[in-house]
Formats: structure tokens, C-alpha cells, sequence
């Protein structure tokens, strides 16, 4: 019985299981070092508190209980041996007939990994709630802070990276200070609060049209957001950030500029690009190996247009199901055909109530185009469940300016400087060790 | 102008602060350590997967924000200067007119302190999410490992205490396991896993009926609980528990007996019992000090039984709004009256359709007490949208008997033995740092 081995469990590795899943002698084995499959371009609601981990993730066993043929292992693949047709994990071997890498992209600091410690990136859950924490405690230690000076550096937040996440996380800080928390704190004025996007070229969202990014600068300055372009980081503290000889003193800095491909790529011996993306035929599947195939954000196709296809959600999950579809009609004896992107366009959020859209020639702003990126992503959410609580969540959050899941939980963050001596330990790293890319999403 | 200051957010300390908001010429200060009010009652259904921290915890400045003469902030009081009529935090100094310390209890271990690093217990959304992903992770280790001695100690569960919270997270552990995760493996049965709940005494929820506790240890059992009673615990490791000669092999253990007071009561020099409760008078004041009240867990109030009061959520809300009375009375020139507390009964859930309740002589088991339970805690839950996001989650989680929450997040914890070499790093232990208890609640 023909075996598929999945490496990783998000939109191309959810998506190629399903298709897979219940044809009659073929047995997949899905392997994800996380128990649950996210997604991600509603993480920064989680970093903005505006949603709950569990109503943009899912158990990946659960999505897939159906199906028999299908097991999830939780799991790191460390490794793989391409000529003994095997992947090995950390918790044993596996073989396959085919085998498709998605392990997705990390950040990247542009070779200043000490960075990431005081800034950090969006991809997982636990740094969308690191974020959340950094951004909540900023505004509790300014409320209680008697220091001018430092109440000034914990509101001020600076976001890294122009593209829609680092967009759309501003406008989330913006819009949270200027509506959400202004009545609950009484030393501060929330509104005051400092927003600073730093995007080192000349335009924020450098793949949209000129006119839709200039919309999208317009609708961030109404949040309070001020939107300053030609401006390349050169370095991270616990400070604040400098900018060639500027310096912004700033308790909380996010990280969305920068990405590489998951490591895998490289360690398996595989040819790959300077941001670590696997190199892929017209097929997926890597130069000599019919039957090894990557595909993602972790794959460089450029067959289509000569350019790189960009590492977003639409991208990843056609890939998915077009490799269970190549491998069930191989299976029938069918010949390969080569992938084709349908593009579905581009989009970014700016506030609750504001989008840039782009599909085609088709260009959308201001509210409509919150409504349809508001349709597109509830339906695409997996889960039923999800969507339901998703919309209630928002449509309490939207009628009441309130944002729903503001918990501070877990280790605290704290600056140094006049440090507060608590009897709780301050962490200023999150669980990873890896450096984590933050790829732009719609 | 008249301050109040209270330590702590609870249900002391939010219906406290209530029960002031908007009295004219008073001042209120609340303090915590976490930016959020917990609802405790339901904490262990975070710990078991069925509901989001965001659900049962709201940012305590929001509930607040209405009432404009209260003020939050966030931080740790750390001292009381009694004489001086102020308490040290770590942000600074507060002065007051009337003081009310409302820190809590927190777990202990009979001077076994190391066992908390292998046996968690439940006080604070931080324990709960730790839980949940101990208790989640189990199943994923037992389904990848293939040492069949790794695999039962994965799926065996210990449950040490047999009052309402250890039943409640025992029939929880049980329901999983049968329910919720049976179609969800390959490689293991998940309604093999043992559930054992190990009580000291000669039965479970001593404080309740005899016959109810009966009641109570058959439907453990119909979820595939051992109910161990007459079974002290000796020792607690990484590879399970002793209970005098005898030894079960358990990667999770939970800990649900034992408890103590915040140790700010001792700190401040005041009379405190043998776990830490501050001796309070009628008027829950302090012995010589009729500006400094004491109340919830931290008190212990003998007064109307002779009896201490039960540390549970009815008592706390009761001396909440007493306390706040009381102020009130005293600024318009009334005299005191001392604390009555009328007893609401005490409630403990079996699982997601069983219950066991004591209100007087009205004695209710079965589907009938889960359903008083359900309104009970539905009406108490703090705020509407947490009200309604309940009702949906368990409507959605009842009728699928899906989980809504089986989130493995952050850390990762590992058992010692043969070891899984992974790039992400064991932890065993948690973020805060005090021993916490875990108190009984209805």
C-alpha cells in the first residue's frame, strides 16, 4: 500500500490530507510538531486581542478524524534520508512512496538574530500571545509609572515591516488605543499612545497599486497611526529602535519585515534559494525526485511568471490540493500536469472597519472592502464552530468597541530600567528557538 | 476625600469595588496582579479543553471602567504598614482610609513543595493552560510512542484530592477520554486511559451528603474513574505517585487538595491560623483596626457557625458586597452590623451531564442538579458576552462532544526518560513562582 508522508499541518499540508483522505489503499501519516492547525491571517487578532487562540485554531487530528486512512503524529521531522525514501522525526522513522515538505517560513533578522528577543515576529500562537501580553502590559506600567519619560516609552509602540501584517497590526494598535481602552485607564490617555510603522522602502505595501497603498497610509493616520517609509531599522534594544542616527524609545517593537524558509529545506540537502526556499519543478516536486514534493511558503515557483508565487494562504492551500490531486490520478495512472495559480487577489486590514483589496484589475477600499475581506476569511476559516464564534466575537467587539480577549497570561515581560521588583520572574523570550520569518498574508 | 483601597480583583474585590463605584466623595483604588478577574468556578474547564481563558476571565479595568471614582492598577502589594496607614507595592505607595485584603489562597503541599513542579493545581489561568497541555500532550506522546510501559503511564492520570474540584476534573479527564477524543488516534484507545482520583479521607466530597457522595463516586466510575479513597499520597515524581507501599505510574498528575492563604496576611503582622487565614472580627475587620478588613479565602470567619467559612465563590461575592455596604453605612453615619452569610448550597459536575447538589435539605443529582449547575454558573459568569460565548461554546461541545479548546500552546513538558531529542526546549515547571492552592468551590 502506497505510503504519504506529510511534513506539517498547515494550509498545504491540512488541504493535500483532505484530499487524500478515505481514497481507498493509500495511508498518509501528517507530521506537525504543533497538536493544532491555524490560521494564520487572522493571527494578528489573536496578537490584538481581539480573538482567542482556540477560534483560529483547530485540533489537526480532529480535521482529519475522519478520514482512517489518515494519522496525525505529533511530531519534528529533523531530518531526510531522500535515497532511503525515509523522513526522520524525533520521535522515529518514517517511510513514504511520496512525500510533500510544508513546513512553512520563520522570520528573519537580516543576520541580527538579537533582535528577535525585543522584537518579536507573528507565526504561531504563542508569539501572537507574547505580543498580546507586551502590548497589554505596556498599558498597565504606563498607567501606574510616576516617570514622564517612561510612560512616554511604554506608549509607544513601533511595528517593523510596511507589508498587510505589518499594516494591519498597527492599525489594530491604533484603533485599540484611540477606542477600545479609552475610558478604562485613568492616569493615562490611551488615545496619546504613539503608533509608528517603519517600512524601509519608499511605500508601505509595496505589491498593492500606488493608490490603494496611498488609501491604506490615509485610513492608518486616522487610527493614529503615523506611517514613516524610507525607513530602515539598523538596530533593536530593549529601548526602542534606531533608524540610521533617529532613535525611538519604544517598550514594544513587532516584528513583521523578513522571512525565510523553515530550515528543513537546506538540512535535507535540497536546493534552495538565499531566503531558504526549496527550488520546485512545474510539478512541486524537486529536481530528480518525482515523488518528493514541496510546496508553500517553504517553495520557490517561479514557472508561472518568472517570479517567486508569494508565500500566502490562497497560494498554500491550492498547492495542497492540487498535489492530492496529482497523486490520487498517478495512482489511476494519469499523467502530471503543472500548477496553476488561480491568483484571488490581495488584501489588508487597517482598523475594524477599513481594507485595502486588490484581485485583478478590481480595486476596493474603505468599508466595502472590509466587508468582503470580512466574508472571505470567515469562510474560509476551518470549522463550522469556528466561523460562528469568530462572527459573535466580532460582532460584540465591532457593536461595542470592546475587544474581546484582553488577558494578560503567563510570564510578564518587563523592561529593564528602574525595574519594578516583583516576585514574579520577568522573560523577555518566548518558547522557540528558532528565528521565525512573518510572511505577508492577505 | 475618603480611599479605599483594595488588594485584590476577585469576588471580593470586583463586587467590593462595585458596591462603591459611584459613591460620591470616595475614592477607590482595586490592585491586582493579574489584569483580569477570573471566574474560578470554571477555571478546570480551561484546564480540561472546554472553554477559552477569554471566556471565563474579563480585563478587570473593564468591568470597572463605568465608575469613574475607581481606579485600577496593576501590580503587587507587597506590605501594609498598618501604623502608617499604607501599603507598599511594587509600583509604589497607597494610602488609605479603609484598607480590604482580598489576596486569595493558593495551593500547598503539606511541605512538599517539590511536588508542585510534578502536580499543578488550579487557581489562575496560567495553571489551567499548563494543565490542559500536560493533560493534551499525554495522548500525543502515548499515540507516537511505541514502548508499550510509556504508553499506559501516558495514558494514567492522577487526580490527588477528592473534594469538588478534584471530581470535577476527574469526571473531566474521564468524559475526554471516552468521549471526546475516542474516534481522534490511531494507535491508542483512548477510553483505556486510567483515571484515578486519589482522597485522603474515607470518601469524596466530604462537605457533601453521604448519599450524594455515593451518588457522586458511581458516576465517576460510568466515566471510567477509579475512585482511591483512604489513599494519602506519599510522594509525587516525574514518573507518578506513591501512596505508601504502592506506586502508580502516571505522566500527569494533578493536585487538587490542600490549600493556604496568600501569605500577605502574615507578612503584615497580622493573627493568622495554621494555613494563613487572617482571624477576622464580625464586621470581617481586623482585631484592633476598624479601618482594615480582611475577607474571602484569606479570611477565616468563625462567627456565625463556629465554624470557619467554606472558601468558595457565594462567600467571597457575599463579603464583597458586605464590605462595601458597610463603608457606605459608615460615611452616612450608620452603625455596623455584623456579616451574615446565607448559604446557597454547594454543587460539584461529574462530566458534562452529571452533577451532585446540596442546597439545605434540598439534595439533587443526576441530569437535573448539572442543569441548576449550568444556570447557576451561567447567571454568575461576569459580563454578557462571556454569558452568551459560554452558552454557544458547550451548546456546540454537548451536542458534538467536541472539546472547543485543545490547544497545545507554549511550553512543551516532557517527561524525564528516553528522552525525545527536540529543538524546542522541556520546561517543567511554570511561570509563578509561590506555591498556589486550590480551594473548593460549588
Amino acid at each position: 500500500m502506497p505510503k504519504v508522508v506529510i511534513v506539517g499541518g498547515g494550509f498545504v499540508g491540512l488541504n493535500a490530507a483532505k484530499g487524500l483522505g478515505n481514497v481507498s489503499n493509500l495511508e498518509v501519516t501528517l507530521v506537525d510538531r504543533a497538536n493544532h492547525h491555524l490560521f494564520q491571517p487572522l493571527l494578528y487578532q489573536v496578537a490584538m486581542a481581539g480573538l482567542s487562540p482556540a477560534e483560529i485554531a483547530a485540533p489537526i487530528r480532529s480535521l482529519l478524524a475522519r478520514y482512517r486512512n489518515i494519522r496525525v503524529l505529533w511530531g519534528e521531522v529533523q531530518s531526510v534520508d531522500l535515497a532511503g525514501r525515509r523522513v526522520i522525526a524525533d520521535f522515529g522513522e518514517l517511510t513514504y512512496d511520496y512525500l510533500i515538505l510544508a513546513c512553512g517560513a520563520r522570520h528573519a533578522y537580516f543576520g541580527h538574530d538579537d533582535w528577535e528577543e525585543f522584537a518579536p515576529g507573528l507565526k504561531n500562537l504563542e508569539q501572537a500571545t507574547e505580543i498580546r501580553r507586551r502590548v497589554l502590559t505596556a498599558y498597565e506600567e504606563a498607567e501606574r509609572t510616576k516617570d514622564p519619560a517612561h510612560r512616554k516609552r511604554y506608549l509607544t509602540f513601533v511595528v517593523v515591516g510596511g507589508g498587510p501584517t505589518g499594516v494591519e497590526l498597527a492599525g489594530a494598535i491604533g484603533e485599540m488605543s484611540r477606542f477600545t481602552l479609552a475610558k478604562d485607564f485613568r492616569h493615562i490617555d490611551a488615545a496619546q499612545a504613539r503608533v509608528v510603522l517603519l517600512e524601509a522602502g519608499p511605500r508601505i505595501l509595496p505589491t498593492f497599486d500606488e493608490q490603494l497603498a496611498a488609501r491604506a497610509v490615509r485610513d492608518l493616520e486616522h487610527l493614529g497611526v503615523q506611517v514613516w517609509t524610507q525607513s530602515a531599522v539598523t538596530k533593536i534594544d530593549a529601548h526602542g529602535v534606531e533608524i540610521g542616527a533617529e532613535r525611538l524609545a519604544a517598550a514594544t517593537v513587532l516584528w513583521a519585515a523578513g522571512v525565510t524558509a523553515s530550515p528543513l529545506g537546506k538540512q535535507a540537502g535540497l536546493e534552495v534559494d538565499r531566503q531558504g526556499r526549496v527550488i520546485v519543478e512545474p510539478d512541486l516536486s524537486i529536481p530528480g525526485r518525482l515523488n518528493v514534493f514541496v510546496a508553500g511558503d517553504q517553495a520557490l515557483f517561479t514557472h508561472q511568471t518568472g517570479q517567486p508565487l508569494p508565500g500566502t494562504a490562497p497560494v498554500a492551500m491550492q498547492q495542497g490540493r492540487y498535489l492530492a490531486r496529482l497523486i490520487r490520478r498517478e495512482l489511476a495512472g494519469k499523467p502530471r500536469v503543472p500548477f496553476r495559480f488561480a491568483d484571488k487577489g490581495q488584501m489588508a486590514t487597517i482598523g475594524r472597519s477599513r481594507a485595502v483589496l486588490e484581485i485583478g484589475k478590481l480595486k476596493l477600499s474603505g468599508f466595502v472592502a472590509w466587508l468582503v475581506w470580512l466574508v472571505v476569511h470567515i469562510y474560509y476559516l476551518t470549522g463550522f464552530k469556528n466561523r460562528l464564534l469568530v462572527v459573535m466575537q466580532w460582532a460584540w467587539s465591532y457593536l461595542s468597541f470592546r475587544r474581546g480577549a484582553r488577558l494578560i497570561v503567563s510570564k510578564e515581560w518587563r523592561l529593564p530600567g528602574p525595574a519594578s521588583p516583583t516576585a514574579t520572574q520577568p522573560a523577555a523570550g518566548w518558547s522557540s528557538p528558532e528565528p521565525i520569518s512573518t510572511q505577508a498574508k492577505p
